[in-house]
């Protein structure tokens, strides 16, 4: 049996938003044994899975975003959407648009120190759209 | 219920390429609702989502997949098969052998701006199969 | 139908491991056809889809690895759990905690050249836990 729902995530400024607890609240009650699937329906903000307590983990992140893909490389064509623009393309191929995660006993199968992430790559990203598809 | 099909795909140079339309044709109908996994059987190319409209997008990804894993580093010990060889396995770690997307109402979930992406790392790849898998 | 179960990995040094035998020994008889979803329950180890022949492969590819997201970056604020801790968070994302893998005909559809890659970013990662989802 396969259920899906699309979530409006809130707009958030550019780098890394933990959104576990919010995807959780928006899809109710989970079934007893599956698979989650996310898909963001964006070619400038990702999906990723990593560390859910401190907060510079995130930071870290965005940072190294940043650090290995600059803006402004002289070699760029792709530049007339924003000097975030291309980066955001890069980075978001780098770190995928989907997550596939275990259900388990109903609930989200994730490690102690997992959470869900959502990677906003855009200076003024707008809203964004999550598929859910969740199989059982 | 589950379908399985192999598709072989054209020979490629390398660089970033849209199939978005080639797999539709391939798959011909798809059920009103479920999932569609896509695995490429190679080491040394890989699939993505991205921007389906400017093609300097695609360009500037395979500029940037080059800056990131330059060809010829002193400390590469996998150079037999070629200068390109193993910066191709790393990319495809990178960017993933396989993507999973939604499908509703019995088409491709995907957002207006996003389109599948075969990225060829080789000069000479060779034709490459993918092994298409729909759950319903 | 869903099965799942939860494989406990041995330790691994810091590296690029091939386990695909290890996994495949542990999940015993596969359905007919479906899909194998495997989840890594950490956020400094990942999972990948590479070659499974030379090991010059594995090793240059954590040789990049390193290049890529080096430690002691003066900009790193998570810097309590070791020089080693923030790289491995960030590794992980731009490799993937998760795979999924076709089964066809009762076994894992992968490529010739193709095996399942444990990437350990820790040089003390401890024993890791993997969640094994099969569909069929």
């Amino acid at each position: 049996m396969i259920q899906q729902q699309t979530i409006v995530l809130p707009e958030f400024p550019k780098g890394i938003h933990l959104i576990t607890d919010f995807i959780m609240k928006q899809l109710g009650t989970l079934p007893d044994r599956g698979l989650l699937h996310l898909f963001l329906l964006h070619t400038s903000a990702a999906l990723a899975i990593n560390e859910n307590y401190d907060p510079t983990v995130r930071q870290d992140t965005d940072y190294l975003f940043d650090h290995l893909v600059p803006e402004h490389l002289p070699a760029y064509k792709h530049t007339l959407e924003g000097a975030d623009d291309m980066p955001a393309h890069f980075k978001t191929i780098i770190a995928g648009s989907a997550l596939t995660i275990p259900i388990t006993q109903g609930r989200l199968h994730l490690g102690t120190w997992q959470g869900i992430y959502m990677c906003e790559f855009r200076r003024h990203g707008g809203s964004r759209h999550l598929v859910c598809t969740i199989i059982e």
